[in-house]
């Protein structure tokens, strides 16, 4: 037997079983006790990625009175990180942590469920999935791998990245040898720019060897952590690649259709509250770390120039155009992922734009 | 027997019945049918304000099988809409709906959890919830008035208003007369302005009258229902004097402490991720709402002079220095959040100031 077989008739049999128990029982479903497996895409107790992972499960335990226990696993502990999305679909676990743009070797699609290069911010996102017809969309994507995504968390803006050499024109990006994976990689690429693909562990080495002239990774709190400021020049903001990047949770289907309601909605609660949570946790500690590093580290902290902004964003839109004309599912959230973005986008510039452009006079670099 | 002695004793004796049952019971808890009642601030059917306790009290039963059963009421229903946080403090009922604010009469440190003019938006007041120390600091507040409060929703970013009086400078505020209640309205006076306290149902008809000159009132949603396009000029932005107002639940706090933990994880869950939903069905619908009123009502949309809003800006930290320094826990409060914004000033200019600046060239009212 191939081991994909073995984990789908595995995966079956423990939805199967989930279901009989779901029908058979219905006045005591609220004090069934369920039992279940997560299975993330992040190191052990990475901030807020793991630990949100974490702390998710412990308030679906404390809601249900500790009878829906769900045991989560960081990348490796049961299955390598990038198996999770299989190993949920298959039914071997029931739930994963993980970030949609992960997936795009599975359906192009996922990639606008993550992050999209000078596409919505956190607020942004959360208004397509829970006041536009973003996580209907997101649920028909997955729908196939026998998966029901939830959005579960939001880094908010990211930074720039960590650059050796100095970006003043588009034309710099030419030959430029750069960490950065996914959407933005494919944009940077089409600059001019060499992708190389570095695990975490390797980024700080090949960054002060020269082997790369620079890596994006998340954002001050997590970047302060890798130790980037001590071997890089310049810390370049905003991250356009990345404006609002949502982390994920994904539950097998059929096991998440067998739950008791009461089950159901306290995870779909708890991975909303979670996405609230992160994304506060983040503002909050990127704020705090990025002080740390302006006065502390003396971080050269530099702008892009517009106009390399709108020239890189030229290219994101045609990168975007482009993978969405030879995925049907693709273009399809292409599509709507657009028509949004102009249905928020003025009005992010009335409201969120000229708030930011009214505080940051007050609250500044400058001062 | 006073009326308030009544409802101290009637709510003490509710909250002891209550707490006795939580104490006898443990192992049944979760099982345990409470029936609570929850009165709030808003008229009957008011889009994301009552509906989203509506929304909440739903979500709660079912978490709870059906066992946890809040029964909502609209503004006039049991207690006149101000009189919620007395009725919920003397434990007449067990929770309420409204706004921080509006029980600056209270607790003049209230104000700061509501609505700070030129003070955090959305994702900064979450931030100081759920990532600094502003929850904290709130249940330290509203602790004398046997309150337990909870973050419970964001209306975003609102508008400046709708004026029949063009603003040119900060001379023009000068004897204009404003619908404007709370910290906003004393930035107006200090200005020069006089400000109208205008009851809702009135506020069309004295701006057509010209018994007022301008009017604020939330954003573009509820300001389209209100029809103020009828009736004025320009429509300002943005809205300096109310950057992102929390909406809170409050919860009598002998019953909330006499819930079993089940009860209390899933209300704390709920009240976070109604938070989320109402700030990103504002978002959605607001931009909604505004390319409606832009395309189709022709309205003119007015950004205030940046001379302007640095004038009000200053107008506005002097009135909240002396309101914290007439009051013990409103000084407290105040230092706080100070220092908090400046936490996250400046990371808010490096990521979302300048994400909105990338975006704001390809997404804007210039098309």
């Amino acid at each position: 037997m191939k081991r994909r077989d073995f984990l789908k008739k595995a995966g079956a049999g423990a939805a199967v079983a989930a279901a009989a128990t779901a029908v058979s029982a219905p006045a005591v479903l609220a004090k069934k006790k369920i039992k279940w497996k997560m299975v993330t895409t992040w190191p052990p107790k990475l901030p807020y990625l793991q630990t949100g992972a974490e702390r998710l499960a412990k308030r679906v335990k404390e809601m249900s009175g500790g009878e829906f226990d769900i045991k989560v696993y960081a990348a490796g502990e049961l299955v390598p990180a990038f198996g999770s999305f299989e190993a949920v679909s298959n039914g071997t676990v029931q739930a994963g942590s993980g970030a949609a743009y992960y997936w795009a070797g599975k359906s192009p699609a996922a990639q606008w469920f993550a992050a999209v290069p000078f596409g919505l911010n956190a607020v942004g996102m959360a208004a397509w999935f829970w006041g536009g017809d973003g996580l209907k969309l997101w649920e028909e994507t997955y729908a196939p791998f026998n998966l029901v995504p939830r959005p579960a968390g939001n880094t908010g803006v990211q930074m720039g990245g960590w650059f050796n050499k100095k970006i003043e024109s588009i034309n710099d990006f030419k030959g430029l040898k750069m960490r950065i994976p996914g959407l933005g990689g494919k944009v940077l690429a089409k600059a001019g720019g060499t992708v190389v693909l570095t695990p975490g562990g390797e980024i700080f080495t090949n960054l002060e060897r020269g082997v790369i002239d620079a890596t994006e990774w998340v954002g001050p709190l997590h970047d302060y952590i890798m130790g980037f400021y001590k071997v890089a020049k310049y810390y370049y903001y905003p991250g356009w690649h990345e404006p609002g990047t949502v982390l994920e949770n994904f539950f097998n289907k059929k096991a998440y259709d067998a739950l008791p309601k009461e089950y159901q909605v306290m995870l779909d609660m708890a991975c909303a509250e979670t996405y609230n949570w992160m994304l506060s946790g983040f503002n909050a500690d990127n704020g705090a770390a990025l002080e740390k590093l302006i006065t502390q580290h003396h971080v050269n902290l530099v702008r892009f120039p517009a106009d390399v902004m709108a020239q890189l964003r030229k290219l994101a839109y045609e990168t975007l155009d482009e993978i969405a004309a030879k995925d049907k599912q693709a273009g399809k959230v292409h599509a709507a992922f657009k028509k949004f973005q102009k249905q928020v986008g003025v009005w992010g510039e009335v409201s969120e734009k000229a708030y930011y452009d009214v505080i940051a006079e007050k609250f500044s670099l400058k001062g």
